[in-house]
């Protein structure tokens, strides 16, 4: 069975977003765990990078009651940079994409030596690493406290931000006099971390969900399985192997009976 | 130029959701006004639905800092249900689907009488309301504090809920026994009234947006203008009036020029 996609959130200011995340995580689908680093904390420091009272509140938020439900999902990295950095070399070695989620303006003012070689786009473009649901991405989520660490251009594989409704009205016609000030007031309206990071969740959820109809669909269509002289468990036979081979597991039986619209009667 | 999307909200309990929402409107696209109601409170009681003090908490969550911007994207409904249902009828007659967004079960143990008139589906499905971009939808959140008012069965045209990945493999492989249990479970594992809307708020966006690339590329293969002997001039002025006449100005054409990979030169 493949890995989970994870979630990586670098220097968190409020305890209640990353609560927020974690609480839905199970809903959005096939995310396995969030990582907590301060990226801005220094190695070999006395302190850890976040006080224990704002891991409690996490936790609150998280609604995971019980700590060992808690403990499953969430792993605080206390080491600084280093270890963060450590922890996306391990995930890329997995196999993992890497996929820095920012607002538009931070991957358009990245450092010169990086703009040509790293791609960022919208996470609805066709060309987006999210469409890939076959390959495990770790969500990289940075900057609620200051700017992004300046090594996740180098070490991310891809880019991805919302697109905003706000800046394509206001890029419209504009004087580049004007332009300063309404890119200042874009940073005003991004979203809130919880809310972005959600956002992202669900449109890998919804394309997974999409993906799982499109199979289900070519195979029923390959194999004439919906007309076909074969016993219901004769076809969930079929299916058991069909899913073990191309999903490994990833999605129930039931589930896929569900979604071609057959209801098995007992 | 139509309506834009609305967002309704009934028997809000946190402040902070509904400024929440109020703050990602204008980033998620389309929508003009969210209008919160209290259906449970009394028609002449001498009490507001909400103390002044709510208000306040959703006028700094939304970030709009200036009242007139709150005022003109916040409407407060302080005549109980009636008032509600004035407003769904109002926006019924103007075009608007009415759109109502539960966890599944609260559609699954509807009221008897409605259950076969009644269509709801996930917004992801094929056959969603939410897909028809061209036509104003009322999107209704309600039942923070309690179950959704049972008037919005017969009222609102469709349902459309966000699909869970707990409730899918919960239900596979499951016995009855367990199944009332589980229910429960997936009833604490539901959204955030705030994530909720953000993400259906951004699927009609991502939808809005495909469309749009989606004519954008019909049109430009029509006219065959991307290799034509045409002036940008002469480009800009036709799909000036292409746009006037098919998009009724909902979108510049900057935007479209940029959705269609062409960028204007002075």
């Amino acid at each position: 069975m493949p890995d989970a996609d994870v979630v990586v959130v670098d220097r968190a200011k409020y305890a209640g977003n990353v609560g927020s995340i974690l609480r839905h995580m199970p809903i959005l689908g096939g995310v396995q765990t969030l990582f907590l680093a301060n990226s801005a904390h220094r190695s070999g420091s006395p302190y850890p990078p976040y006080p224990r009272s704002f891991i409690k509140e996490v936790m609150r938020v998280s609604m995971l009651q019980h700590y060992h439900e808690f403990e499953a999902r969430f792993c605080l990295l206390d080491g600084g940079a280093e270890e963060l950095m450590h922890l996306l070399e391990m995930l890329k070695s997995r196999g993992f994409a890497l996929m820095m989620l920012e607002n538009v303006e931070e991957f358009e003012d990245m450092p010169v030596p990086t703009q040509d070689r790293f791609h960022y786009c919208s996470i609805y473009d066709k060309a987006s690493a999210i469409r890939d649901v076959r390959a495990p991405i770790a969500f990289i989520f940075g900057g609620e406290s200051g700017e992004p660490m300046p090594e996740l251009f180098t070490t991310c594989d891809v880019g991805g931000f919302i697109p905003s409704h706000e800046a394509d009205h206001k890029n419209a016609n504009q004087h580049e006099a004007e332009e300063c000030e309404n890119r200042c007031l874009q940073r005003m309206h991004s979203c809130n971390l919880s809310i972005a990071a959600c956002i992202v969740l669900s449109e890998r959820h919804r394309l997974r969900i999409a993906q799982q109809h499109e199979h289900a669909r070519s195979f029923l269509r390959c194999t004439e399985l919906v007309d076909g002289p074969l016993t219901f468990a004769q076809k969930g036979s079929i299916w058991q192997s069909y899913l073990a081979q191309y999903f490994q597991g990833i999605c129930a039986c039931a589930t896929w009976l569900n979604i071609c619209g057959i209801k098995i009667s007992k």
